[in-house]
């Protein structure tokens, strides 16, 4: 493990101001240190982009401990660096140790974004004078709320999404397999300038449309039904995410009627979406709606998710959620009827809150 | 948590097979049980492909627990599935305890396929009377060896690159940017029938061929350079592996040189790939020639790695590699040298062990 030095004043404003915010969470709960391990966490807070690094935070220093590939960028980037030589785990150790100072303290770490291997390797190397405290989500905590630059990008990857349905519409979906018109959106999506797609994509008809996820690539799209189409893609690091449920010849009356339902949960729901509404309150709007239809029992999942550099993460839109939107937060609003054997609808945007209530990112119709 | 009960004997043969010699395991090592977690882990022993899934093995019982999106297919594979209701880590701890029973007993679990915060939520809910052992590669260390429908498939996902380096020459790299190449090359594969990619493509031109990694799509290929070209993809859930270094006009003589070291030290490699070869004896050629040539120290990774369903697997062949070659194991063999500032080349083919010696998977020029 070698340190180099690099004047923390040099790390652009942005992630000055990050690295601050952070500090007042350290400040705020006592802690001596913070680790971050998430590759989303040590993206933002200190716009290094690599599959290998961790961070160390204490009121006084920002380093970052990774291997050779990513010591140039993270120089770079005004961080001060600390190169791995043997074990990520050992090396973290001994950086976080030293950063601390022989007299010890509490540094917190995030048990979910480390294996139990790691954790072993890790705590092997730490000096004892070192208390562990485990902390989720500190830092996804910090990421809910977006500047204009992460807004901006969700914005032009929501918006190459209209393209691809565009794309569905035009070349018809009845007699085509899943994946062949799955691979037609992917396409469409990296020609017109996404970097990846947020997730793979699905694009699941008939009795299919009942389950919530990918399936086989080799079905075909049968006549008279529906298609969900859940797609994403990515610009500038950070995800977007929309469903549309597209009708192929003349889907039966049950079909059109839990369409329908959906469509209005999901605009119900919608509307509910403001600065100081619960995420379980919004959930339940759209719950009330599939539950007054009678499918209470054929909506299995939350109602929707934040999304950023992950394409899911906090706030949650759930029964059990107690986040509470602000503006410059961005969720999905997702809403699905599923039957078993039969077929299924999801409607989802992406929206993104705002002083008085939301606006779509996503705009493809959904009549 | 429901359990379903479906007859262990109409699990198919191959998978039968693997079950048979992961008892035998457990038998050799006086294990109750074995957890299984690793997706590519659980699809080899199983054949469910699931984001999802862990598998509890007993000397009587294979058990998947798993959530309500895959449980018909696990019923349908011929397993005995218990279904998640809540926490997959509690769900599966009441599984594991079931089913080693009341009086107690010795439960392996891999240490490194599991969140510290999931390792936590299982050891909480686990009965006081099962004693856990830590144990890395339990079904890797099985994964080495391939059966003919693996090699098939490899061979598949191997031949396709073959069109994608075609499909290069033809392009011609010059003033092209590297992303530009890389998503000809996706598209390509995808399109002659490849699932994904094992990985992102590595398009490094210049002085970004000597990092070993992924670089940033928007630089221009120069003249007079060497590029490296790293690729693979994916054929009914078996990966390929294969890197080609191009010439791109009049590569500088020092260039020239450190081709010609590298692919003399990839030539001797790959003769010495066949049962009973020690995987750091192997790495030791291509270390010896690259050193030889007085380029020791720029060759800073191992010679090449298992591939299957993983893309990175076992064995190793590596400076510290114990792992002994046997027929049927899949090895690449890559060794690289990378001049910082200047340039770089790395040469990789895909080699399946014979009865004799090996036979490459890959076929490209390396001229």
């Amino acid at each position: 493990m070698t340190t180099t030095n690099a004047s923390a004043r040099s790390l652009p404003e942005r992630y000055r101001t990050r690295v601050d915010h952070l500090r007042a969470e350290l400040d705020r709960n006592r802690w001596d240190g913070l680790v971050v391990l998430a590759k989303a966490d040590v993206k933002w807070l200190t716009g290094l982009s690599s599959s290998n690094a961790a961070v160390v935070v204490t009121p006084e220093r920002t380093i970052v401990a990774t291997d050779f590939r990513y010591v140039a960028e993270a120089e770079g980037l005004g961080l001060e660096v600390a190169r791995i030589e043997q074990s990520m785990w050992q090396d973290l150790a001994k950086v976080a140790g030293e950063a601390i100072g022989a007299s010890g303290g509490s540094l917190a770490y995030p048990p979910a974004e480390l294996t139990h291997r790691a954790f072993l390797q890790f705590t092997d190397a730490l000096p004892d004078a070192i208390n562990l405290r485990a902390v989720d989500g500190a830092v996804g905590k910090l990421r809910v709320t977006k500047d204009a630059e992460e807004i901006d990008a969700v914005r032009r990857a929501s918006a190459l999404l209209e393209g691809a349905y565009e794309l569905v519409t035009q070349l018809g979906l009845e007699g085509r397999t899943e994946g062949e018109v799955a691979w037609a959106i992917e396409r469409h999506l990296r020609e017109a300038g996404a970097t990846a797609l947020s997730f793979e994509s699905i694009v699941a008809s008939g009795e299919r449309g009942a389950f919530a996820h990918h399936t086989p690539a080799g079905a075909v799209i049968p006549a008279d039904t529906l298609v969900t189409v859940d797609i994403g893609c990515v610009v500038e690091g950070y995800c977007s995410d929309c469903t549309r449920t597209f009708a192929v010849g003349d889907p039966s009356d049950e079909l059109r009627r839990i369409y329908a339902v959906t469509l209005e949960a999901q605009l119900a729901a919608v509307a509910a979406v403001k600065p100081g509404a619960l995420g379980r309150d919004v959930d339940a709007i759209a719950r009330d709606v599939i539950g007054g239809a009678g499918y209470g029992d054929r909506f299995g999942h939350g109602l929707g998710h934040g999304v950023g550099i992950d394409v899911h993460e906090a706030p949650r839109l759930s029964r059990t959620s107690d986040d509470v939107l602000a503006e410059r937060m961005l969720v999905t609003v997702e809403p699905g009827i599923y039957l078993p054997g039969i077929g299924g609808v999801r409607i989802e945007d992406l929206v993104v809150v705002t002083a008085d209530g939301n606006e779509s990112l996503t705009h493809f119709t959904k009549e």
